[in-house]
Order: structure tokens, then C-alpha cells, then sequence
């Protein structure tokens, strides 16, 4: 089944306590389609990039099985960069810098292959541009979207309008907290579910996600990673694992879903091991499999029997 | 199977956003017994009390099934008292007036009665005074203990000593960080497990638990309450209904430990709903069974296929 991802391709310079990384290959949609293409044949990627922007990283993300002719090259300007360090408990992110560039003009183009890919990701961007891509579709069965406080804060009627189109969102505990304007994450879900989306994921970092659909809370776990070497992308190839899933489980029920964020949380969990995309150019499915029953390990509640009877 | 908690019988003041209670019973060996006792016949509280501790509270304690001669009556002043006030949203805790009163100069006698108890739980005090009720007990099976950033601060020399002669720790998120030192908690956990302790319990608040044994990590949800009236005492409480599970399991495995932190959370998970220790007065049997259950629909990961199959 096929995926389409609409999002950034970008230049991250990151900065972790275990080194650093220049201007090399990030952005939502990257991590979205590095991650589904694992699950997928067909994942198309519809994104801008400027004049600098160099041939490998296309080539790349091609003979990864990446649809590429929904990137866009736009000559007027650089692709959209961006700066960050991570402090030592590697929570707190500070950005060093956003050059926009192309990006501020971007006005996605979903070329004719991907118009009837059957789940959509719309990575985090202008609420704008998110609907300006959805209205170039045929009709999919699953839209899947991610936000941010940036959009939540300064273009909320936008944002309430993307909102109404989707069937699902994606973002994290304190985006939820104010998009809601609630601090108890469970009402806070109720409030957003109320706003359009059916299936709400609240990912909470290291302490796991959340997943709320019609009158079932499922909380799944995070991987107890020792050494977290680059948090950058985990939202994204969260995202990409989940839809990966769903679009190869061809099922969007309850446990479907369920499983859909194991797979999301165990891709998420792969993808900070090694700097920006580069462990998910080497993941094995056995890999993958491994790593989804240790979830299961994790938060396995053995049998318990009624306390009169123990 | 018997269990002994030592820790502080209290009377305290509390405000929420839901209102204000004036000079309850409260106090950690008070949470500890009162939900233990669900699990066990035999719970029996050591701590003191002045002289201004009504002796409703020491009836209500007894008639609630916990064997109260370890309670001490220090004549040469008032009980302590603890005041606080929760903010908005009930993760932040104010603390407005400790008075610790006869806690000062505590030194407990654990009765003849309690001296063979299998189990211990020893509720946040000096980890001298821990130390003290410890050597008054006959080879206890299992020793459990909690601790706070004070002692961590200020004796961490006697904390260690304490840690030493415990088999189960169980603290909170930032108090594991702290203790070790380390911001990764599964580092954490590893660095505290060596100080001591063959067996870590995490506490995260909202964010569940994690219980670390031998080789194995184990992630239990917290349940997803909308909401919650007064946080006061969730943490002695879980200890209570992880010391009751194992009391009554007599079992002290992987399996059995992880049941228990399943019972600690649910126990936790009803404190809050009331003020005080109020809910913990009124539990059924059946009402705890539920709960139980619902913890496990909360964090089950359906059946899942290897991607080869899918």
C-alpha cells in the first residue's frame, strides 16, 4: 500500500556531548519515508530543497526505495537549514539557528504518481501548506499529521482548519497540554479528539506514548536506551514506522493501531542510536522484529489471578 | 505473610485546585498500611505520634485492620505536620510549613510482635533511624525502602549504608537521577542497583513506573485518570500494594515482581481520587481486581506477526 510523505528535506547541523554533525541530510520527511520505506515499496516524498543542495543526498534517499519526483528543486535559494545542541541529559534541545530559505515559499506539489497513495504523512509545516497537499489527493484512506507549538501559538485557526481534515495526529505531551489547554493529558485528549482527529498519538519521549482511539487508552513503553547518541528525526521515523505498518498490515482497527505505534516507538528507538538518518540505512528486518518483541518484553503484565483467590 | 512499615504517622494540610483539608491522618506508614492491609491480615505500623494526635485516627487505623502497638505517644510534643498546596496542574507540590515535632528526636521500637514480620517496608525517614528499625528485626525476607532528595543532599554517607542492607528500593524519576548522579535512568538504575539494592523501582508520576531485577527491565503504565483530587501519598501507597501483592504471592520472582508493581500502581491510582487517604478506606476487593485488569487491557501489545509474514 502506498505512503506519501509531505514535509522538509533539510540541512541539520546538530550538536550532541558525543559530537558534532555538519549540514548533513534531515528534515521530517526524510526521516518519515527512511523509516515506511522499510515496510513499503512505494513511499513518495513531496518536499522542497535549494540550488546547494547535493545530488548524493537525492541519490541516497532513492536507492533507499524513496519516490523522488515529488522534490522539488527550487533555484531561487538555499534548502531549509537548521542548528541545534542537545544538552547532556539530552531532554532539552536548543536551536542555534532556522534559515527558512526555500522553505518559505514552499507550495507542495504532489506529482500524479503519488496522488492515489492510500496513507498520507504531513510532516510538520505551515497548517496552510498541509491542506494545500491534501487537496491535491485522490480520496486516501488514512491522513496522519504532525504539529508543532510554533503553529499551535500563531496560526491556530489554521491549524483548526488541517485538523478537521485528518484522521489522525501526532505530537507530543506538551503540544497536547496547549493545543488543548489542558495540563491532564487524558482530557487533554478527549479536547483534540473533539477537534477532528479520531486517533490521537501523544508521544512522551522517554517515558513512551500514548495512543487514543474511540474508547480505548493504549500506553506503550519507551526503549530503555543507555546511549542515546542524536535525538533529531525520532518524531518523524516515529511517524514513518507507524504508517509503515499500517500501510503493510493493510488494517486500521484498534490493535492495529496498537502494533502501529510499537512499530513507531521501535523505529524511533533505532533511529537515535547513530547521528541523524544513518542507523535507518542499515536496520535488518530480523532487526526490527527483535526489537518490537522486546517491546512486548517490557511491558508484559503476566497472568494475574482475583485476589480471592491467591 | 506479615509485613512492618516504619515511616511517620502525620497530620497534614492540603490544598488543590479542589479544595482544602485541614489536619488529616496522613504520614507514609499510615498510606503503607492502610493499603497493604488489602493483601495482608498481619500489617503492623511502627512510628510516633505527640500528644495532640486524636485517637480517632490510631481507632480508624485499628479497626481498618492495622496492628497499631508499634505506635509510640511521645509526651514531650505535637505530631508531626506537614502542609502543602498542588498546583494547577498536580505535578508541582508547594511545601507550605513542615513541622516535624516529635520526629525529631524518633527512635523506633519495633513491638515483640513485628520483630518476625517477612516483610519490611521502611518509609522515607533519616536513613540512620531506617538503619535502627532494620537491626531490631529478625531476617526479614525482603526489605523495601524509600528515600527523597533530602538525605540524598544531605547523609549521603548513611544513605549508603542503608542502601547496602535493603533488597528493594523505590524511588522517583528525579531523586534515581540524582542519586546516581545520571541523567539516562537506565544508566541510572544500573549505577544504583550496585550501591545496594538488587531490586529498583522508578517512579514517574503520570508517566507510569519501572521495575529493574536481574537482567530485566520491566515499563508499567500509569493509569490514565482524568481526574485526580489529591496526589498526597501515592507513593507510600504504591509501596503498600507492592509489599501487600508479595505478601500475599509469597513468590519474589521476575513475574511476581512485576504483579506487584502492577497492585502498587492501581493502589496509587485510587489514593488520588480522594482527599487524604480517604479512598483507601472504602476499597473492595472487586473494585482492586478491576483496576488490575484494566491496567493490563492499558499496556497489552496485541499478537504480532514477523514483518516477513505480514
Amino acid at each position: 500500500m502506498s505512503i506519501v510523505a509531505v514535509g522538509t528535506v533539510a540541512l541539520d547541523t546538530i550538536e550532541t556531548p558525543f559530537g558534532r554533525a555538519e549540514n548533513i541530510l534531515g528534515g521530517s520527511a526524510t526521516y518519515i519515508c527512511l523509516a515506511a520505506r522499510y515496510f513499503s515499496p512505494e513511499i513518495h516524498l513531496v518536499a522542497v530543497v535549494g540550488t546547494d543542495f547535493p545530488t548524493e543526498h537525492v541519490d541516497l534517499l532513492q536507492s533507499n526505495g524513496v519516490w523522488m519526483d515529488g522534490l522539488e528543486r527550487d533555484e531561487r535559494g538555499d534548502t531549509f537549514a537548521w542548528e541545534g545542541r542537545y544538552s547532556y541529559d539530552l531532554n532539552d534541545r536548543e536551536t542555534l539557528a532556522t534559515h527558512l530559505n526555500v522553505l518559505t515559499d514552499f507550495s507542495p506539489h504532489v506529482p500524479v504518481s503519488a496522488r492515489a497513495s492510500r496513507i498520507v504523512c504531513l510532516g510538520n509545516l505551515d497548517p496552510s501548506t498541509q491542506r494545500e497537499a491534501l487537496s491535491q489527493l485522490d480520496r486516501p484512506d488514512l491522513v496522519i499529521c504532525d504539529t508543532m507549538n510554533y503553529w499551535i501559538e500563531r496560526t491556530p485557526e489554521s491549524l483548526t482548519a488541517t485538523l478537521k481534515l485528518i484522521d489522525c495526529l501526532i505530537i507530543n505531551d506538551s503540544e497536547a497540554r496547549q493545543l488543548a489547554d489542558e495540563p491532564n493529558l487524558i482530557k487533554a485528549a478527549s479536547v483534540i479528539r473533539q477537534m477532528g482527529p479520531e486517533i490521537l498519538v501523544i508521544k512522551k519521549g522517554e517515558h513512551g506514548a500514548l495512543l487514543f482511539t474511540d474508547g480505548s487508552v493504549f500506553s506503550a513503553p519507551a526503549f530503555p536506551l543507555e546511549d542515546i547518541y542524536d535525538p533529531t528525526g525520532a518524531g518523524d521515523t516515529f511517524m514513518g514506522g507507524f504508517a509503515g505498518y499500517l500501510s503493510l498490515s493493510r488494517d486500521y482497527s484498534s490493535d492495529a493501531l496498537r502494533k502501529a505505534v510499537v512499530y513507531g516507538s521501535a523505529m524511533a528507538s533505532f533511529v537515535v542510536e547513530k547521528f541523524g538518518a544513518d542507523r535507518l540505512l542499515e536496520l535488518s528486518e530480523d532487526e526490527i522484529d527483535q526489537r518490537v518483541h522486546n517491546f512486548r518484553l517490557l511491558s508484559e503484565i503476566p497472568k494475574i489471578d482475583p485476589l480471592r483467590i491467591l
